[in-house]
């Protein structure tokens, strides 16, 4: 999922980069110009990626059904998130996708993902540069990890570091969402959320919860217990 | 070395992925065009790579004082020579430059390295691409080359897989059980939890928040979210 991108060029490059590697499934996240010649051409013989690429408004329309949701970022960041390098991510991407809907979110050229965005992952991917000149050309960094999830695809069988057994698939973004929206109104009503002066609480708790990667059982739990809570603040109303 | 390049635009981008991945000595054999708009434009901040690039006429002139040689293809080829995929490419430049100058040739866009000039060669490198779609732009391929070129050197430096960067001191043992009596003190009085019959609810929840590895301050959010529900669940009974 490419987000933002100003220049069409780059949407060429990273399709071809991704029919390189044997990827399909390009999104276009509100992009500044497309369909555009000058992508076409970039994408060289890889011109069905575009033609068949995904053309969305929202970072949220596209992460509809997705449970693995990984961010892109060219420096490290305090997000309270891990962080992987290309080739650990391919190892999740590829174990995921065997379970559900893996997005990797790639941002604008100029200032990348917004925080509005990286709330919504449950990984950062970081490929390693250097320190001096650390900003990759777009289709650059689509095609680094092209490429570890093609090295990937050659030398699976092997169990991702870290990983969990679940019994329960992942929460969807959706699910993910829904928690999320639960959370605030019920925090808002105990007041300990204060929609005038909200500070970082959302954002603290999004991290929070992305990086535990729920799963399907652990939604139901946690929006059963906002909905006793609900329903016990609705009762003191009513006495 | 770039071997008789046909588009500036590629001699900028892989300028570019050179300098993001801490390489700098570029040589350009026989260049169509050179020094050009477009190579600079490409190349974006990595222009200094361009400026102290040298252009040569022949690939006999650019190996003078290379001690191993190796040679891209975009196809398996019967050379008789090893061929290597990026990743032990990577390892033997890393090995090799320890004791000598190591050259890669990258060939023409359309037609790759000529007989004469694999002559030339120590090894082979393929990058492993899709059977239907197998050549890489010209700049990719170095990009590729030159983040296995990075892993390798930061093989020793890294942090473990994973890790989040973190502001905060992750939540000691004893703050962590203070969550959980706490939650499961706020859940019994919702009526989520019975006391009688509390099923594995609370054992989720522990695996839950443990997987997030929560911080200090994360604590005192959660923390000050269940003092928020029972001081409004205490104003219902006083009411």
């Amino acid at each position: 999922m490419l987000v933002e991108t100003s220049h069409p060029g780059n949407i060429g490059g990273a399709a071809r980069a991704m029919k390189n590697m044997s990827l399909d499934q390009l999104v276009l996240v509100n992009p500044k110009q497309f369909p555009c010649a000058e992508a076409t051409s970039r994408a060289s013989g890889a011109d069905d990626i575009l033609m068949n690429a995904s053309v969305v408004k929202t970072v949220d329309e596209a992460l509809n059904g997705c449970s693995l949701v990984i961010g892109t970022t060219a420096r490290p960041r305090n997000l309270y998130l891990p962080e992987l390098d290309p080739r650990e991510c391919a190892e999740r991407v590829m174990d995921e996708s065997l379970k559900g809907e893996v997005a990797v979110l790639f941002g604008r050229e100029d200032s990348g993902l917004s925080n509005e965005e990286l709330d919504r992952c449950n990984l950062l991917m970081r490929i390693p540069t250097s320190q001096d000149y650390s900003s990759l050309n777009l289709g650059a960094a689509v095609q680094v990890l092209a490429y570890e999830l093609m090295m990937q695809r050659g030398t699976q069988l092997k169990r991702p570091v870290g990983e969990v057994v679940r019994q329960y698939p992942l929460a969807t973004a959706d699910e993910m969402e829904g928690l999320f929206g639960h959370i605030e109104k019920v925090i808002i009503e105990t007041g300990f959320l204060d929609p005038e002066n909200p500070r970082q609480v959302m954002r603290r708790l999004r991290r929070l919860f992305n990086r535990a990667e729920v799963d399907h059982n652990e939604i139901n739990i946690l929006r059963g217990i906002l909905t006793s809570i609900n329903s016990n603040m609705g009762r003191s109303r009513n006495v």
